[in-house]
């Protein structure tokens, strides 16, 4: 990773993690005890374990991009927007892990949320995970500060946003895709469908919540972030397909290899390692094509390049 | 029911399933196939099975009670928060009646979702309902229609509300704490806080919601308007209590004794059939006490009495 992305990262990491914090009170921090106590431990365990932080960060650089000049880590309205995204993100994982869908034991080296509470507690936890997303979102656009009309509708466009890529037209429904997908082997546009449903919709949400956040209105930035957002996504995913099935258990933080034991279509499974390889770099391409729209677009730019050299 | 809220009632229940059948198109009414089919019609099946719309209900009768004069059926903005209220609710049946939660295979005297689709599927459309719920709000008030500050104002609250009602502090809270009173028998006070969070705090949202939506600011009637809804809720939870052990299944829809025969503490089982419904007519008498605070309560009126006089 660029040392000027790495840092930036860093902090993007402890504004969420601290902010995330906050919300989600450990045992210690909360003034008294709550009824609800064994579901926020769930909710923390779920979000704080540590995760890339990848999301956020795409939200705050693209925020970035839009603000030349500004120090956009002090923005609160962004902030707000990459904790809300990194929810989502930590919601979807805590329920696909479970052992009706992909019944999966480990995350990020890590027992899953099911495996470390119970079942029924990490369905609830995904559920007020979801529901904290939306909250931390409404709840800054209504308090004092963010009272002009422009920053309520960037507001109400970023809840739209996020609602609409997380939904049954993108995220979720993109699982539901996925689930039904191992029975019918797929060809290739289908899997890309797939994706961009289940991974790529939140991640070109991540860009946009940052850039609706930090003001933006522009028809032509907003297409132009759209299309380096769906290339970035495409990249993550063929990167990951690539990861699964070269890199070890250790370093990947989850089996290696699962998505192929499953039988599960991947871009390797359809197109060769080499012929995925090649697709990763014309889609790398193409997002940095994108990027010639904006004068401030380093971080954009470094974090397309990380995408697809990252080892996990 | 009084003849007025039957008539009321059946047209918001019109009102409420054409446009959650709106966005929720059948297959036949779907433009062209989409992927994610399997999972809207689960979705569907879990909003369209026929619920009695309590929640949209009053979320309609409070807006009419600060829109005296007005055909409150027509205000678009607050029947976009009786289908966000109901979805909310839609979604929280479908995951507490997962195996690993309530364990039920009857809702509405028909197979719950997970019993007609499958468990991962359930899982899905509980997730993806929830979504919808805060994308139906988030549409609505992003679009031009809306566009005046106070309006926009007026959505976000909602939002909020609506938000911190369902999650951890609220809807899902309460569930987490039901989960884990069945081990160890609760006092009176946890049992109403429970039940306070579990459903109170939807109930309490909707009449809310209702009239923010209708654009009232008044602190006075809000907290007239809180302190009513507190009290139907209660009055709704007692009554439910009692139907358990009084009603037969088939006039349920779902078996009947299921709470006692799980060891789950109810109102009953704490203060006895006479008791609880002593409690109850007391709770009622309180709701409407609240309600002097408006000149147009007719139907909120009604409502609470048609709570504590309902057979299922």
């Amino acid at each position: 990773m660029h040392h000027e992305l790495a840092q930036f990262s860093q902090q993007v990491c402890e504004k969420v993690d601290n902010r995330l914090s906050q919300l989600l009170p450990s045992d210690k921090e909360r003034p008294q005890p709550i009824p609800e106590a064994r579901l926020v431990d769930a909710m923390r365990y779920a979000v704080l374990g540590g995760g890339k932080r990848v999301r956020p960060l795409l939200c705050f650089a693209s925020a970035q991009a839009l603000c030349a000049g500004e120090n956009i880590l002090e923005n609160s309205s962004v902030l707000a927007g990459a904790c809300a995204i990194e929810l989502i993100h930590a919601y979807s994982l805590v329920h696909d892990d479970l052992p009706a869908m992909d019944d999966d034991d480990l995350r990020r080296g890590q027992p899953t949320v099911h495996k470390q509470f119970d079942e029924a507690t990490a369905i609830l936890a995904g559920d007020a995970l979801q529901t904290l997303a939306f909250s931390v979102l409404s709840d800054m656009a209504s308090s004092d500060q963010t009272s002009l009309q422009t920053s309520l509708k960037g507001n109400l466009k970023a809840m739209s946003i996020l609602a609409n890529a997380s939904g049954m037209s993108g995220m979720v429904g993109g699982q539901m895709v996925d689930i039904t997908m191992v029975r019918h082997q797929p060809n290739l546009p289908e899997l890309s469908q797939m994706h961009r449903m289940k991974t790529g919709a939140l991640i070109s949400a991540s860009v946009l919540l940052g850039a609706v956040l930090a003001g933006c209105e522009n028809p032509s930035s907003l297409k132009a972030l759209s299309h380096f957002s769906e290339k970035i996504g495409l990249a993550f995913q063929i990167q990951d397909d690539i990861l699964d099935c070269t890199a070890s258990t250790e370093v990947l933080g989850k089996q290696q290899g699962a998505d192929q034991e499953r039988g599960k279509p991947t871009y390797v499974s359809l197109l060769g390692l080499d012929g995925a390889r090649a697709k990763l770099l014309q889609t790398h391409s193409e997002a940095l094509d994108s990027l010639s729209h904006f004068t401030e677009h380093r971080l954009l730019r470094q974090i397309a390049d990380y995408i697809v050299a990252r080892a996990h």
